[in-house]
């Protein structure tokens, strides 16, 4: 059927073949949004139960991968509807492409950024008010953004760092820290004498509540060049490690200046010539 | 229907299909430009709203994501239009490809820079006339800008810094400041007599308005090989932290002269041996 | 045989072709799916019997690969249905493609940290307290994850160290240990009875079940600036030897000082010059 | 229309469409050459407005930009050209692709240094005759090219530098420089007394048209193993610092001896034992 | 001829044309899959008469690159399989392509590693047992795999190294060993008197079957501060270098003791000045 | 027209096609293969000029371009008549941009070193026998190519150094040197005295013809822990500021000797305790 | 014409253009096989005659480059005989695409170690048995293999060093090699005297045949603090440079003995304070 020249059934056959492409487009979608949705969901929660983390990080983390999902679900509906009208396409799609391209070397770094902020986020690797050290800078975080944390030094500097530079954490607010003091004695001294002077200020201090472990003697840590060097050790709370040795310092030096212990100097001996 | 032996119907056609192209072409386009426009500007002062950045910077950052927005609109628009046209865009393209690959390779670093800069002003990471440390750089930021910042050394040099180099920024304009002084005592003197004399000092400094919080005596830092350092902490007002250390550093002296307790030197033990 | 000016002839041919198409899709999928999982899991448990890996380790890694397995089947599986419905998915993956060429190039960290941790579970480089170095870090494992593994080092930090960081792993907790002394006499003593005196000290040890070779004298290890260096050398129990090793020092001393040895501090001949 | 079995129809269909496309490509390129040129120029001049930059450097950066431009637009014009005659650059445009892709690799070093180097000069980072630091080479800039800068050493040395090396530029030719002078008085002079003495000299070079700040005393700087240091802090016209620096040295060193101020050797408490 | 509107004719035409393809491909694969392994198998061998490589070690190999061909083979075969089915497999492989770049980028360390450990095998770097030094390790082999080789540290450490760190093997176990004995005499001692006693104990240690070649002494190393340094060299039995050096060592200062010849301590001339 | 049930007219109506394509190919390579020419030719001639390159050198790098086009204008042209012949070329082409993308990844060195060899060489930057530092390599230029340049140490070393490493060169033999002695005074020498001896000395070395430029006394340099320390600076005439200032030395000892001012040793001053 | 509905002149005119195909396929194979290979022989013998490369080491390259040229051409004439064939290589080619990036990035080192060890040996960069230093290893080469090269270090120690780690070669076996010997002389001594005695032993080793210039003195090189530091250099017979110096410092300690010249010690004032 001709009208005008024009073959109509023609027309009529690539139409119907159109509306069938778009109804099955529009399914495909109706479909797959609110399913794609329900699985980021369950996946995210069924981490949470197992890692316990708490209800406002997961709701974060929940948009945010829903909103990413959502943009390019709609961006594909969008570039394939088009394709349906066979508008070519591949002139944008190339044209975004080589766009793509040099924007995605430059801007991996910002995705680098997400991803590992991403991570750092859902593993629970830095809590604000946490006193951690990573890339090079240390100090009690005060915030922890999908593209950069904050860390404020103990000088009072504030540092701004991009996710994808903390390779690797540590984290200093996670269980009891170590106190630990060495001391070097002379070599004239009695060993066993000094070890148990230390082991009666140490006992002192296992009263102490700060202490969740010890503190207690070691031993002979080394020969130094002027000193035999012994070692005190013991666990406490967090946090408490630095005022809690250098209380144990102070008892040290009071203790051995009452035994008569010396703390020595560095030692030479001169042998004289005469030029 | 042929004229001079062309099929005229197949004309009309054609060239129906291709007026149909170019009119959803110029809807998509009249729809989609406004929009996009909307969305940066809406998403740009949510943004602001919640992280309260001054109406300034956010025009700037708003005319510059408009601007990189039109540029690929448009650009994508003639693309479109000629592959309509079926003027074979392949080869263009492709060529276009090639090129932006190569160069692509060589400009990441450009775009690389921008980024960064977009998010160093986002997040209001510097300011001018703030003092802080990056890529190795320290002192006065005299401009932020898109690709470069500018720093003013306090020797008096000005440093141009392509952002992409700013893995991590210490602002040390963003608080009060932490004030240290340590002092090493010698091994003779009595830590309690020190740490009293440290403290007389310490509450003269309290009344200090430049001081915030402190200073005050922390204890017995460490053993030196000569001395027993004792540290004294404190924090200022931002800027007045290397004053007030002066200052103290100098009170500290003229105390421990009056109440005759010695900063002292190296000490060595030498034992003497004729040869 | 034509309907409403529609050729229905090419219709039925076009649909036998399509419902043949999916047919063999379908017969691909149901034969491919339990095939690859079963490779997967007989080439898993093959290595197993080799590595000796324990039944709990297999599980894990068995589930996470048909995991990935199942979930890249369904995508193609998918993407393929469409292909046959001639929906045009050229944008649809052109679309992917640039996206996940963008996302590629920054995840590629992530990836490759499962690639890492894949291969640090099935070699069981490390398991959970085991003492090991890695990447700068030291410490006590605490988890061995897929993408980071977690380290409490000797201080109380917990790290936490993306995998792909690890380059090379120093494992601590698999074999004896050694001990080691290194102890400098004096050069007016005599060597031979110096080592006499070592040695016996060493024979003492040799009957502690902490050591399990040794330890014994080597003899001398270097001619030092001051002094003459001997070498005791054994091998402890796991975990054993920095005690073995503080006891040894202890009983040196003792017997050093017991048989009139010297441990010399640093020499100096001066020659006086009168100015 | 049929001669010797050659449907003529056909011939002039096809050539008619030819004729059409290249007369759009022609218009094509007359509206976008002079349009894009234009463009150019304006936007560099617009630029140039806003930041002062002289019209000789103005120029440089216009014909360059106008050049690489041209290339780029002629290269397309052809391309495209042949692709109406129908000539399947394809294998010529892939042939092109791999070619440029490994050039690209291998060249991309050339497009960083032009990009940056573009940079350097847009934003007058260096000019001749400066005292500049970068990528570890310091000294008197001879010449700011597109590839490569030249810089004279203060020894005579001439430095090449590919501009991609350039990470970060330290100007030290842009305003007043510091010029600073640490003293060491000895822990029994009076620090008021070394104080004054040397704010006296400072007075004196207040005086100094060298001068554009100070020079005045800052205050105790440090405490060091044998010395009480004191900072003089001033800001002299660029490039006398050093001399500035000199003379203060050296009037300094006048004043002390004057007024009996010692700066101190390295002291040493030795502590005599008979062996 | 037509059934039901169908043109079976093209019916035929197009499977007899699937017939035919599916032939060729099996008889290609027939010919290619034999041929194939033969020539991995003949190129090993021949490079194993040459290099003199084990069988065992061989038959590793063989079994990988047969395996791994096999592998790929089958992929391509199948992959075409589909192909003359026309079931449009470009979503499916450019979906594979996007996730094997995605992959490929994280992956790539894998590849590396397996790439670096074949040749490692290959060239027969490092056997087991044997005591090398890479990647800042250093210990005795204790396996040699693909992707990973395990080398046991002195002090009882397990490293697991992945092959592509290793930039550079150094094996120390193939050829005798260097001794090597620096010792210092006084600036006072005869250099030739001293060197007679140093080539008397040389001489002894020739007859002792752990040297190869020499010991010798070589003459004045150096000029030390205090000392004027002999060498002394010789070559040993593999990893019998540290017992012969620490053997000559104790002989020596028995020698110089025995003949007068000082070691010297450091020395300083003192200029002694009244304060 | 058909022969054989063959329709020839389609077969002329094909080959004309042919032949034009052909003909176009033949005229466009006629004219575009010596026009390129001409091109790199003018233009490397144009530059010469401007930088006063030496004839020799404008050959070498004309030869080196116009291989490398005429290498790649033949490539095309081949590729292109096959192209016309129908014959697929797609297979060809992407098996070479696999191969060559795996070649280009592992050669991109090599264009990188031929890249940066053509400027070191058009940019003049090193000459044959001059003395330059590049890479961590310093010496006499003996060789500049395209891919590695030979640098003979003063020891005697012959280096290679591929020119990718040459991230900037300093070239020492371009323009007069600077010679350059500090000399330490005691802190009990009169500065003014001193520096009159020292200028004393620079006048006689200002006759000498070595100098181009002073020697004059410059000033205070520093204060060193035991010194003053003055310094003396000049230009001389290239490659002879070494013997030059080692003959400033040596008449300033003489001088310093003769005017009984001391260079001093390192001084202490020691406090003595008795233990 | 049909036969069973199969319409034959369309066969005969498909497999007739296949035949053609085929035909210009085999003849492009035929003369464009032998044409590269003659080429590849040629270029390479040109660059021997210039360069003087043994026949041997032509053979080695020349029998490597034909077969690199012989495996891709057999491997494009396959592909291309199949694609005639219509077999849709379009699959195994991506697959192969995506294998082969997935291996490029991976196998990139291997490549970059042919391409790299190529040139070492086309360059005659080392020879086996020459001393060399590159890539932090040292010592004498054993084997210059395209992988990896073998060198002997001096201790015994075999290296494996892949070759795309050597950054530039330190050959130190190519020509006369530099003795250096740096003495120092007391600040009390007179200069002219010593460096009379110096040259007196240096004309003794002028005659010496190892010597092929100098030895000669060349004057103060710098004050040291507490000697006059004096220059001696010469040239020698390569690898005797070690020996002749030994041998020179044995000499000069005997001269200056004899001559009363002292070897000074560390230098010290040390001004004397009572506590």
């Amino acid at each position: 059927m001709t009208v005008f020249g024009v073959d109509l059934s023609n027309f009529v056959d690539t139409y119907m073949a159109i509306a069938i492409k778009i109804l099955i487009l529009i399914i495909a979608y109706a479909i797959i949004n609110p399913l794609g949705k329900k699985v980021i969901s369950k996946t995210l929660r069924r981490t949470m139960k197992k890692d316990r983390i708490s209800e406002g990080r997961i709701k974060t983390l929940e948009k945010l991968l829903i909103n990413i999902y959502s943009y390019i679900l709609i961006f594909i509906f969008i570039t394939m509807l088009f394709g349906i009208f066979d508008l070519d396409l591949g002139p944008l799609l190339a044209t975004a492409g080589v766009l793509g391209l040099a924007i995605g070397f430059g801007a991996q770094g910002l995705v680098s950024d997400i991803v590992t902020g991403f991570f750092i986020l859902l593993e629970k690797q830095i809590e604000v008010d946490e006193y951690v050290s990573t890339a090079g800078y240390s100090g009690i975080v005060e915030e922890v953004g999908l593209r950069t944390t904050k860390i404020r030094s103990f000088d009072g500097t504030l540092n701004f760092i991009p996710n994808r530079f903390m390779e690797g954490v540590s984290n200093h607010s996670r269980g009891t820290m170590r106190a630990l003091v060495d001391i070097g004695i002379s070599y004239d001294d009695n060993i066993d004498h000094a070890m148990g002077v230390l082991q009666k200020v140490c006992d002192e201090f296992q009263q102490d509540e700060r202490f969740v472990e010890g503190p207690d003697v070691l031993g002979v840590q080394s020969f130094g060049s002027s000193d035999v060097v012994l070692r005190v050790l013991g666990k406490t709370v967090n946090m408490e490690q630095w005022a809690a040795e250098r209380d144990i310092r102070k008892r040290i030096k009071e203790e051995f200046d009452a035994n008569g212990i010396e703390i020595p100097f560095p030692h030479q001996v001169n042998i004289t010539k005469q030029a």
